[in-house]
C-alpha cells in the first residue's frame, strides 16, 4: 500500500477518552479552586505577534519559539540576491510575523496593557491553555503542554502570596499528592549579593545557584568562577546558601543578622516573616520550606519565589511562580506589581498516573447501554432511552443490530456498569432485563425502577 | 515613549472573564449533552504534520493552512541558487513540516487510524478545540475559532443520524436559540445527477447549487454552464431542486417518482423516510426540513447532510455535518463509515449575545467580598474567609487596606452580590456587617448565618 501510517509531530500527544477524563479531573479541580478564591478566567489567542514574544524569554527562549510562516506570498519584495546574503534569523523575522505562545505570562501582561481601561484592579485572573516550545522532546517534556496560571496584578499586598500558598495547599490535597512548597525571596538574594560584595552580579549568581540541587556545589562554584566572581565572594556565598540544618524561623534570624547592612535583604526577611505568620494562622497542611538556592531561572521575579515538588514521585517542579514588579513595563505600563503561580498540568497528570491517584469515577462515562435486538426493538427502546436522558442519565442504545457478543464487549470496553435488554418477552411484559456488568446479576425490572436506580 | 501599544494578530481575539463565562456556558452545555448520549472526549495536538493536512481541504484549503517554520537551521542544505529558482509552494514545503489544524475532522480520522487497535467500534467521540485558518478576517469570521465536533465511526446505523438530530434539538433548546434543521442526502443528489444525464458531474453540481440560497438561481445556472453542463440538464435540475412548496413527505414522494431509475436516488429517499419516522416517535421540537440544495461544499459526504440555521439572527449556519463512508481511507483504513456534526461555538456565542440568551448566573463569580480595614482586621478575617471556602463558597478578602470607595467599586465591577464589613465594633461583638449590593440593605449577622445565607 502506498499510504504511509499517519503520525503526529514529535513532542506532541493525542489524548484518549480515558486520559481526557483524568486531565479534566485536574483542570476541573483547579478551576473550581481558582474561582473559590475570586480568580476569573481569561483566554488569549494561540498566535501572538512575534514583536510581543521576542526578547521576553532570553536568547535561548527566542530560539524555542514556534514561528508561523506568513500566509500568501511570504517572499514578496524579496530579491533572490537578498536571499543569498541574508542571515537565518533575519530571514525568519522577515517571513514570519506571528509565533505560538511560549507561556501564559507574557500574553497576560500584553492583555492587561491592551485592556487596561476595562480592567478593575487588583485583577485576579486564571488561564488554562496550551503553550508551545521547540524544545528537544524527552521523557516528561513535550512541545505542546498545558499551563494553568493564577495571577493577581495591581496589588502589593502580601495577602496575595498567602492566598497562592493556600491554593497550592488545597489543590494538591484535593488531588492526594503529597508535596513540599519551597519558598525564597529575590530581595534576600539581592541582599546576599550585596553582602558578598557583588551587588551587580545578582543575575549571574541566581542563574548559577538555581542549579545547585541538580548539579551540586562543585559545578555551581565553577560556573560562578567562570562568570567572573571572586573566590572570596564565592566562599561567602556558600557559607550562607548552604545553611541547611536550620528551620525556617532560624534561617530568617540568621539572615537578619548577616544582612543587617542591606536594606533590600532586610525587607525580604521581613516579607517572609509576615508570610509565615499568616500561614501559621491558617494551619496550612503542606510543609513550606525556605530554600535560598531557589531562583527559578527567570530573572523577572522581584519578591517571593515559589516552587512545589512532589514528595513521592521524582519529576522536578510541578508548580512554581513568584512576585514581579514590572511585568507590564515591557509593554508600556510601568509600576504594576503582580504575583502568580503556574501549575504544570502535564507533570501533575504524570504524577497522578504514577500514584494512581484518580477518583474511581474519573473514567465512568455512559451509565446504561440498551442492547439492540433489531428494528422493532430499536423503535421500542428509543423513546425509553430518550426519557432517561431527559432525567439527566447518560444512556446509549447500541447503533445497529449486531451480535450480542459485540454489543457486550462494547459495554465492557466503555466500562458501562449496566446493560438493559428488551426483547420480545420484555416488550410484552413491559419490563426490562437489567444486567449488572460488575456482579453479573440480572433481573427483570420496570422502567420506573430503572430511572430510580440510575438517578443519583 | 518608544514602546508601541501591544496588539494581537488580526482575526484573533482575547476573551475577557465575562466572555469566558458565556463561552463556558456553551461548552459546558454541549459537553454535558454529548456525554449523555455516550460520546467520549478526545483531544489532538494543535500542530499536525503537513503531510496529514495537505490535500484534504482542496486547493483553496491548502492555501489557508497556517504553516510552522521548522525550528533550528531551516535552510540547511539549501543553496542560495536553489532559493533563487525555487517556487513559493515548494519552498514553504521545504522549510515547514508542520501546520496548525484546519478542522477537527481530519485529525480525528488520523487519530482513528493511528489508534485503530485500541479503539472499540462504534467509536462515539466528541472534541472541543480551536482550529486555525488563514482566511481574510471579517465580521463573524476569525482566524482562530472553536469547533465542537461529535462523530460516530464504525456504524452504518441510521440511529446515529437520529441521535445527532436529537443532540442538535436538545442543545439549541437548552440555549434558547430557535433554529431550523435542514437536511439532505448525497445519494439523492447523485440520483438527481443521474436523472439529468450528468452522473459524472455530481461534484460540479453540488458545489454550484450549494450557493443557491446565497447568490440566487441566475448565478448558479451561470456557474453550471461555465462548468460545462448542458442547458437541458440545468433546466431539469432546476425543476427538481426548486420544488419548494411541498412538505417533507410530499418531497420524498415526488423524488421517489422522479428518481425511479436511480438505485442511489431511491436509497437516499428511503434513508430520509426512515429518519423522519424515528423523529416522529421522538417528538423533536425543532423543525426539520428537506433542502435539496444543501450540499455543504465538502464533497466527502456520502449520505445524510445536515445544517442548522438560527431563526432570529442572520448569521449563516451554526452547526452542520453529515455521513461520510470513507474518511479514514485517506490514511489507509478503508470502509469505516461515520457520521458527525460540528457546532460553531463562535457563531453560537454571537447569536446568544444578540439574543441576550445567557442564564443570569453565567456572569456571577465571587459570592462575598470582605472589606480590608487594615492589618488587624485582615488577620481576623482571613480564617473566616477560609472557612467559607471550605464550605465551597466563593469568597474574597480585598488584598490590602485601600480606600473604602475603591474596594466597593471592585465589588461592583465584579458583580459581587454581598460585601462583608468587619471593623473594631464587629470584632468586639463577634458579628459581621453584611451589605446586599443589589438592594443596598445592610445588617449585622453572625458568621454562621452568613454561611447559611451563601450556601446553596
Amino acid at each position: 500500500m502506498s499510504i504511509t501510517k499517519p503520525s503526529i509531530p514529535k513532542g506532541t500527544r493525542d489524548f484518549s477518552p480515558d486520559e481526557m477524563n483524568k486531565r479534566n479531573f485536574i483542570f476541573d479541580t483547579l478551576r473550581e479552586i481558582f474561582k473559590k478564591y475570586g480568580y476569573q478566567q481569561i483566554e488569549t489567542p494561540a498566535m501572538e505577534n512575534l514583536s510581543t514574544l521576542l526578547g521576553k524569554y532570553g536568547e535561548e527562549g527566542d530560539k524555542l519559539l514556534f514561528r508561523i510562516l506568513n500566509s500568501g506570498n511570504f517572499l514578496e519584495g524579496f530579491e533572490p540576491d537578498d536571499l543569498a546574503s541574508v542571515e537565518l534569523n533575519q530571514l525568519s523575522s522577515y517571513i514570519c510575523e506571528k509565533g505560538l505562545r511560549y507561556d501564559l505570562t507574557v500574553p497576560f501582561a500584553r492583555y492587561v496593557v491592551q485592556n487596561r481601561n476595562e480592567i478593575t484592579f487588583p485583577f485576579k485572573r486564571f488561564q488554562i491553555q496550551p503553550v508551545w516550545r521547540a524544545d528537544r522532546p524527552q521523557k516528561g517534556r513535550y512541545r505542546e503542554f498545558f499551563q494553568c496560571d493564577v495571577d493577581v496584578v495591581g496589588s502589593n499586598s502580601l495577602l496575595n502570596e498567602v492566598e497562592l500558598i493556600q491554593i497550592i495547599d488545597e489543590a494538591f490535597n484535593r488531588m492526594n499528592v503529597r508535596t513540599v512548597i519551597k519558598i525564597n525571596n529575590r530581595k534576600i538574594l539581592s541582599g546576599i549579593a550585596e553582602y558578598i560584595g557583588e551587588p551587580e552580579r545578582i543575575v549571574d549568581i541566581t542563574i548559577a545557584i538555581d542549579k545547585l540541587e541538580k548539579v551540586g556545589w562543585e559545578r555551581v562554584q565553577e560556573e560562578l568562577f567562570q562568570r567572573g566572581l571572586a573566590e572570596g565572594a564565592i566562599n561567602e556565598l556558600k557559607s550562607i546558601v548552604q545553611v541547611l540544618d536550620l528551620n525556617n524561623i532560624e534561617k530568617l534570624d540568621f539572615l537578619e543578622k548577616v544582612l543587617f547592612a542591606s536594606e533590600s535583604g532586610l525587607t525580604g526577611v521581613k516579607e517572609l516573616r509576615t508570610l509565615f505568620e499568616y500561614l501559621e494562622i491558617l494551619s496550612i497542611k503542606t510543609p513550606v520550606e525556605i530554600d535560598l538556592t531557589l531562583a527559578r531561572g527567570l530573572n523577572y521575579y522581584t519578591g517571593a519565589i515559589f516552587e512545589v515538588k512532589a514528595l513521592d514521585v521524582e519529576i522536578g517542579s510541578i508548580c512554581g511562580g513568584g512576585r514581579y514588579d514590572n511585568l507590564t513595563g515591557i509593554f508600556g505600563l510601568p509600576d504594576v506589581s503582580g504575583v502568580g503561580i503556574s501549575f504544570g498540568a502535564d507533570r501533575i497528570f504524570d504524577v497522578l498516573n504514577q500514584l494512581e491517584g484518580y477518583p474511581p469515577d474519573a473514567s465512568q462515562s455512559t451509565q446504561v447501554l440498551f442492547v439492540n435486538f433489531g428494528e422493532k426493538e430499536e423503535l421500542y427502546c428509543l423513546p425509553l432511552v430518550q426519557k432517561l436522558r431527559e432525567k439527566g442519565i447518560k444512556a446509549e442504545l447500541f447503533p445497529g443490530n449486531q451480535k450480542m457478543k459485540k454489543q457486550m464487549s462494547y459495554a465492557d470496553a466503555k466500562k458501562i456498569p449496566f446493560v438493559a435488554m428488551v426483547g420480545e418477552t420484555e416488550m410484552t411484559n413491559g419490563t426490562i432485563s437489567l444486567k449488572n456488568m460488575v456482579t453479573g446479576e440480572q433481573a427483570a425490572i420496570l422502567f420506573d425502577e430503572l430511572i430510580l436506580k440510575l438517578s443519583v
